[in-house]
């Protein structure tokens, strides 16, 4: 009979857990969507990144890039290639599109250092929501 | 005694499968944000919506249209009446916000065939969100 | 024996209360996302606060303003005071980045009254997402 007990306060306990780790204030999570080629955008962009960094510098930081945001990390195109360099030692994640690649004849050898490539920037961002992730949408 | 125990494990089961709804993975559900007049915005997310439904294709799809971009919806405006009806008849969603239908005197017959209409087109992205659906602005 | 049934429902009820909390359909909440000075997106938002209200009068909403937005909520600048000072009194909270005004140089006494400031406008609208709330990008 204890021992039905113990394991009903265990499971009890788990649920509880599960339940409350969304709220669990200790790691902020944010995926952030760029799609456009405005280099105001971009440079607002950078220094937000900096910005969470100095008030949570904990926080898990992921930007997807697709659609006409791809630039921004293009080697050839990119006016940031050392901030976001710099963001990537502090842990943040950038996140290029195939799909926008592909359709832009872009090779990957063309793209920044460090680069993480995702099959689809829109399904990228609706993974990262489902994993509890708060979404921000860059530019103005 | 054993009946009280039964019931006790079947609330906990109960509870258990509420708190993993929203992490499963096998239906992946997406509201799009369509505020824009740009058709070059309005041409991105008729790729954007194939793409997804190349890569999953179960996933649940709606776009809200309200504001600058009802155009987007209306007969005599819209630039992609085709592909709208193949998105639709693949299962994507097109709601119309009819406060915008009233507030631009645009009258319904003037729509798309087969759009849902939604009173509210903000409350209705918030409802989704409510559900659990990852939310995506259209638009650069 | 009955006591330790007690406490074991009590928790029971208690964690079931917590999981369902999210989907409690009685209250809605939603945050804004302002970094535009498209006057034309700041009248938009104002009347989309408005219809918001007009629909779901227990709603809580708050509009978190940042970067570019900022002349949204100065009052040398602002074309919305009066309507900004309406939608405050019907319970719409307006956050005003603190790094903003920093970067800007502009000073506190030049924001609209009732303002509430937050350090960081992007962890504020992270913060709400991850308390439940549904997230909008405003603007076009």
């Amino acid at each position: 009979m204890k021992k039905v007990f113990f394991l009903l306060v265990c499971s009890l306990l788990l649920v509880a857990q599960t339940s409350f780790a969304q709220s669990n204030a200790t790691e902020h999570r944010v995926v952030f969507h760029l799609s456009t080629s405005d280099t105001l955008a971009h440079k607002a962009l950078i220094k937000q990144l900096s910005n969470v960094l100095a008030y949570w510098n904990t926080a898990k930081m992921e930007v997807v890039i697709h659609n006409n945001g791809i630039g921004f990390m293009q080697t050839s195109e990119s006016g940031f290639a050392k901030e976001i360099a710099e963001l990537q030692q502090r842990g943040v994640t950038f996140a290029v599109c195939e799909n926008t690649l592909r359709q832009r004849k872009i090779d990957k050898a063309n793209v920044l250092p460090n680069a993480v490539f995702v099959p689809v920037g829109i399904a990228e961002l609706v993974l990262k929501q489902e994993a509890g992730w708060a979404y921000i949408k860059a530019g103005f």
